[in-house]
């Protein structure tokens, strides 16, 4: 497994969590270069650590960002959103915390904690809350495990911060926490769950930044080759290509805190069946030719055929040509507590069953 | 001054709260009745104080309710949220209130403090940081003095409690509470700001609890004998009867956690000059025959003539017969620093001069 993150890596890590952040997550650019700015300064290596090396009774937390991946490549943070959220937290419960956890690894939210844990000096644990990203923070292991969500801290680039010491349901924790998320700007650091490393290591999803990592050092390699690293990066994750083709038409927009819409994806040459998904920040469903082909919680993840990178929903245009990928969900997301909160029906699909993919993503 | 608030107080207090509310802080008759209730299970009476009598090194904590008054006569509370509120302050500090402050005297803002120091055993200090209500939370001579507004703590029916452990600014701190009290639904407890007793003593509007009291006694003692208790109402706080008439037309909406609206009053008999009146949860302008004669932050009371009752916005309907007094406004809002927060051009009325009525509130 990873053991750490240096300049040299950042790369293939950002690549990876852009591929898993399932068009979500954050754009992945603007995190690697924050990411690599953090390393040069520091002239420190990101420690990486197994969940197993975390005490039962030490306290750890997940960070990363809240709000639409639309508003996030225009409002960038100021680099001290995450140190602000977390030590806030701190302050709030009085103990410190002995590592940072990846709340989504979709995404720029893989690496974020990456960020913020040069920043305190703080290990951070190779897995995350979802094997993926998902829109709303009551989508993780953590939450569907039982691990209250509050306290949880929620930071601007002012200095502003607030706690959300207790609320008295997941759903709400979403609920608030994005309605204020949308007043500060619509994006802010999210410090939140606070957990022992016994809970962690209950809930956690082992081995996906270094998962990340591997998807990102495919795509960079065939890039080399001048290949199309589509097939390669789908079967690291037991999944497979689901389409090739391109963008003919997107619809998006921004409301209430979310980067909400649809796109279509044409065929290459002759063919007449094409590819729709819908997105909520992240994709939901895809339907070739009227039929569903794949759900969350498995991934729907778009590759540009041109190098590889995956493309985020905020970066969506006609015209690009692209691989559209199915991963299988990791095991943890398909047990019926879990699908009850990110299955097809709490997006708003009630008609649509989860048919998962074979196998699992690790 | 008053010593203490008993049963056979609660009437009076609450009318001449309901006076000073000019509309808005909270319907009066739920906080009597709550307070009431508070006072019959627990059998002591709220104990009052004076600010000078709270040591310099003390902490205390302002408590009030935020949201609209059409939203809190249908939606009422639970009777928990204020010992939630000061509790998850007090946890937040780690250290104890010695005393509670009224935050706005106006409305069961003036009578929610007393509840709340039954709840906790705590004494209410006599005065207030506006001598009236005002809509906003930056509207108070503690914050107008340069008392930070964090942090303070928001909490609902069903325990939920945030921390706003740090905000930039006054203004954010009305925004952020107000849109996060709109998702709680639209009112909720709110403890703030957070004082030593040295800083209360310097800001406090001293005395208007006691006000309140010999403003319900004068509308009580009047009504047993049948009389039209408006001018003598309006010579306790050296202000005048602005207007005696008939409510003819109200227009009132509840838009961002705010009752907004216009009333318009017609005089008896044949005389055709009108007064027009604007409010946002409270009056903030009267106009008579379209000169204005009366703007915030001088005080524009509504009383019923049959009772001399105080009637908020969230009451007002075609029919009413009333008399509006206008009252000059403590000494403590007029000073240029005040009238920037709480002058007309704050309220949207760049064109309106405030021209004080003579006098002072107290």
């Amino acid at each position: 497994m990873l053991r750490q993150v240096a300049l040299e890596d950042t790369h293939a890590v950002a690549i990876g969590a852009g591929i898993l952040g399932t068009g979500g997550g954050g754009n992945t650019y603007l995190g690697r270069i924050w990411l690599e700015q953090e390393l040069r300064q520091r002239g420190v290596n990101c420690t990486i650590i197994a969940a197993d090396d975390v005490a039962d009774d030490a306290m750890v937390c997940a960070i990363g960002t809240m709000g639409a991946p639309t508003v996030g490549i225009e409002k960038l943070l100021r680099g001290s959103e995450f140190v602000t959220a977390l030590r806030t937290l701190e302050d709030h419960i009085g103990s410190s915390f002995a590592a940072l956890v990846v709340s989504e690894i979709g995404g720029s939210n893989g690496l974020r904690p990456l960020i913020a844990g040069l920043q305190l000096g703080l290990p951070v644990v190779d897995g995350d809350g979802m094997g993926r990203a998902f829109p709303e923070l009551q989508m993780d292991t953590f939450a569907i495990g039982g691990v209250p969500l509050t306290p949880m801290a929620l930071a601007d680039s002012h200095g502003n911060a607030v706690v959300f010491h207790h609320l008295d349901s997941p759903l709400k924790a979403e609920q608030y926490a994005r309605s204020l998320t949308v007043e500060l700007g619509g994006s802010a650091a999210l410090a939140m769950p606070v957990m022992s490393g016994e809970q962690l290591k209950r809930f956690v999803i082992r081995g996906t930044l270094s998962l990340a990592k591997r998807m990102g050092d495919v795509v960079l390699a065939s890039r080399l080759r001048g290949a199309d690293a589509a097939d390669e990066v789908a079967s690291l994750a037991n999944g497979r290509v689901l389409f090739r083709g391109k963008v003919v038409d997107v619809e998006r927009r921004t409301t209430r805190g979310f980067a909400r819409g649809t796109l279509t994806i044409a065929p290459f040459g002759g063919a007449d069946e094409v590819m729709d998904i819908v997105f909520q920040n992240e994709n939901l469903v895809a339907w070739l030719g009227g039929e569903v082909v794949c759900t969350v919680p498995d991934l729907i993840c778009i590759l540009n055929l041109e190098d590889g990178e995956p493309i985020g929903t905020e970066l969506l245009r006609y015209g690009l040509r692209v691989a559209v990928l199915g991963l299988p969900a990791p095991i943890e997301l398909k047990t019926p507590e879990a699908l009850a909160v990110v299955g097809p029906e709490a997006f708003g699909y009630p008609a649509i069953p989860f048919q998962p993919l074979p196998g699992n993503l690790l």
